[in-house]
């Protein structure tokens, strides 16, 4: 009875996969924040790589992976997939659970994969820094490894209150040759004004975006990198579910549910995006189910409108579900669900119906987390957490129908870093929030009109 | 050019090796800490199951590993050999550099490989609880899984400074379920003495261990468990040595050298004694080199004489390398290597001349592990650090002489919990410590008369 299913790294998949390629529709046009109208390639240079801008709007079905990056994938890919043969005991479910776990990645999470592609392409057209922002650390992390394996120096602004109150990751972006700083930092005139209204501020994402953005575009030498959201990072990201295919196939089982958490949807978009291909070409029946926090549930509960990427209103405009870009969530565990908006691939597939959403509450995430430690050994990310809570749910529902389900979780990123919101689990000290709903309404009426 | 060598499921190793086979002559023997006459299995049956301390004497070259703990160790196992060809070109060295990483675990390091054991062999005989003590947790994070996952009870003694200033893996214990006080604690006679003489107590291994052994005597339904310098330890970490044949094999190289740092003795033991078998049974002419601490070095500046394992004297006399049970190591960062005495096994190599052993400080073993992890992406714990530096030193050598070495290094586990050491690091803060050449001197006039 085999536990673990383990690809040849020979066999780690050499292309990404579109979506856009198969949509019945194009995506709704990205709108530029201050005209208005939609972007051209040129109005993202300042930002981004050619190469990048181009996979953003691209609709070939698959992209090769450039043999420099699968060569520094392999150092932890292809990533295992699991049979929960522990975990299907001790629920008594006669379903199947597997899980695919990027957790074995050196910074402990699937955002290297696209790190260090984003990283690539901007070696090759001659960039020598990038900016970027991070919220607890770990996209910052991320980036930190992809940039130091290209010689390229990095600059991260780290949401001041993540800076001192969790230093780990911060040092792991150290240790990777980066420079970090707690932003609001003086070394942006959005950040000088911020702390010349207040010197103790704490910082948010929004405001470390506009400093990043800010620090990039004034420099010829210096693009800009993002970890979710955007189409080319999703795209990157595909290589999970790639892979996850394949080794379902060596398991000789195909799911009949896929379950993923969603912030802004690269770790979901990445175990999903390759079987929403065969839903919407091979006419698979599986269920692509995205779990979010009650606190921050752009998919339950947001509108799908135009709206800005950033809470500032400096990034571009996309058509999203989104609680509006002014909408600060609460301070839950899981950082990496924290975004106000959700990507436009997979606000896409929710309009197609080819999605299922569904939202917890941090308690009872938590609660789904231990019973995973102790049964399967690893520790998950507050994040993946919240995916486990539904595949749990999802096992109990077949053990009283007697359904012998084959059920796919992505296990994205393990909880080494993330301990001290165990301990406040286990203290009793977790809030779970009420879906903030007035905070919610007030946002959605600062939405651009476009 | 492969990176990664991966054994499937099915090859992972069914035995462990047990040098005690191929010795030229029988260990020491063990001495009661009371009557200092030699121990038999009734003397240490309060502590251990029987099956342990068959082990512990056992002269049969295989052991088979129980199905039962194979089937938990699949969880991680058979884990990754790596070649490191991005420090080979850092380095500018003709060696070929592999390492066998022990970080896949879900503890992050090689401990569980005998925890799960001693856990399965205390179930078997019916043992209901453990108790166990823990420095900054490496260990005591490794039982909780173990006893976890066969339904043991599980106190740990946690040395008071490491409880409040390393939570984390604190949590990590209580996320598996275990119960973990800081030592010492008001729950045993020997804790509440150090409580009484200074209520403010940092606690030490050595009280700690005195706490966990009390609180084991005292108790039915409890026995004891150590995560280091035992036989029967070293015997449940050959698996990494036995994998890493296999893996050498599939890499078509055999390894010249063999490095791992040593603290107890069983990150070393695991990797190498199947190594040393091939020495003293095959001729082959590897040589086995273990790495300490500058100010922990019981190999390179110990004497070899009968002494106690634990800092109380409470332990069995065994005669090892020592700096005398006495001598409390500074504070260096590698925590699992600051033990003053060297497993039996590990001491016995030494005595035969099949070992090489040195000792680097601090600063230049972090100035190792930041070029490993910005060449090769894991961030190594301090403890395989030091390992590092004396593979860094040796490729190097290479690149002298031309030579074309094949160096093994065991990477015993990753560094996501120690990030604040690299902090220390980077601030310049690390201190180098001096040989403590008077504390030693001064720790060997304890040793026990037999």
């Amino acid at each position: 009875m085999d536990t673990k299913f383990i690809l040849p790294e020979k066999e780690m998949p050499s292309r990404w996969y579109n979506i856009q390629a198969d949509l019945p529709s194009p995506l709704p046009p990205v709108l530029h924040p201050g005209t208005k109208q939609p972007v051209g390639p040129q109005d993202l240079a300042p930002l981004f790589p050619m190469a990048l801008i181009q996979q953003e709007v691209s609709t070939e079905r698959y992209i090769d992976i450039p043999e420099e990056v699968r060569d520094i994938l392999k150092l932890w890919r292809p990533t295992p997939l699991y049979r929960a043969h522990r975990l299907e005991k001790a629920l008594g479910t006669p379903a199947k659970i597997y899980y695919k776990y990027e957790g074995v990645s050196p910074a402990g999470s699937h955002k290297p994969n696209t790190a260090v592609a984003q990283a690539y392409y901007n070696m090759k057209e001659g960039v020598k820094r990038i900016t970027t922002e991070t919220g607890a650390g770990q996209w910052g992390s991320a980036l930190a490894m992809g940039c130091n394996f290209f010689g390229i120096e990095l600059k991260v602004y780290m949401v001041k209150v993540s800076y001192f109150q969790k230093p780990y990751r911060r040092s792991l972006i150290e240790t990777w040759g980066a420079k970090v700083v707690p932003s609001p930092s003086t070394d942006t005139q959005c950040g000088r004004a911020a702390l010349a209204e207040d010197p103790d501020a704490n910082g948010s994402l929004g405001l470390a975006i506009s400093e990043a953005v800010e620090d990039c575009v004034g420099r010829e030498d210096t693009k800009y990198s993002l970890g979710s959201v955007l189409n080319h990072v999703l795209l990157h990201q595909t290589i999970i579910g790639e892979e996850a295919l394949k080794q379902m196939e060596m398991a000789g089982d195909y799911p009949d549910v896929v379950i993923g958490c969603v912030g802004g949807g690269s770790n979901f978009g990445g175990i999903a995006l390759p079987f929403a291909r065969d839903k919407l070409t091979r006419g698979k029946k599986t269920r692509l189910v995205a779990v979010e926090p009650e606190a921050c549930p752009s998919i339950t509960r947001g509108v799908d409108v135009y709206d800005y990427g950033d809470t500032a209103g400096m990034a571009p405009i996309v058509k999203m579900f989104t609680l509006g870009h002014t909408f600060a969530p609460p301070a839950i565990h899981a950082g990496g669900l924290r975004y106000h908006g959700m990507a436009p691939l997979i606000s896409e597939l929710q309009r197609l119906g080819l999605l299922e959403a569904r939202a917890y509450h941090q308690n009872t995430v938590f609660q789904a987390a231990v019973q995973f430690a102790r049964s399967e050994g690893i520790v998950p990310a507050p994040e993946p957490a919240h995916a486990i809570r539904a595949v749990i749910d999802e096992a109990l529902a077949c053990r009283e129908s007697g359904e012998s389900k084959v059920i796919l979780l992505a296990l994205s990123g393990h909880g080494h870093f993330d301990m001290s919101s165990y301990d406040k689990y286990f203290a009793g000290e977790l809030e779970d929030y009420a879906y903030p709903e007035e905070k919610v309404r007030e946002a959605l009426t600062h939405v651009p009109q476009v």
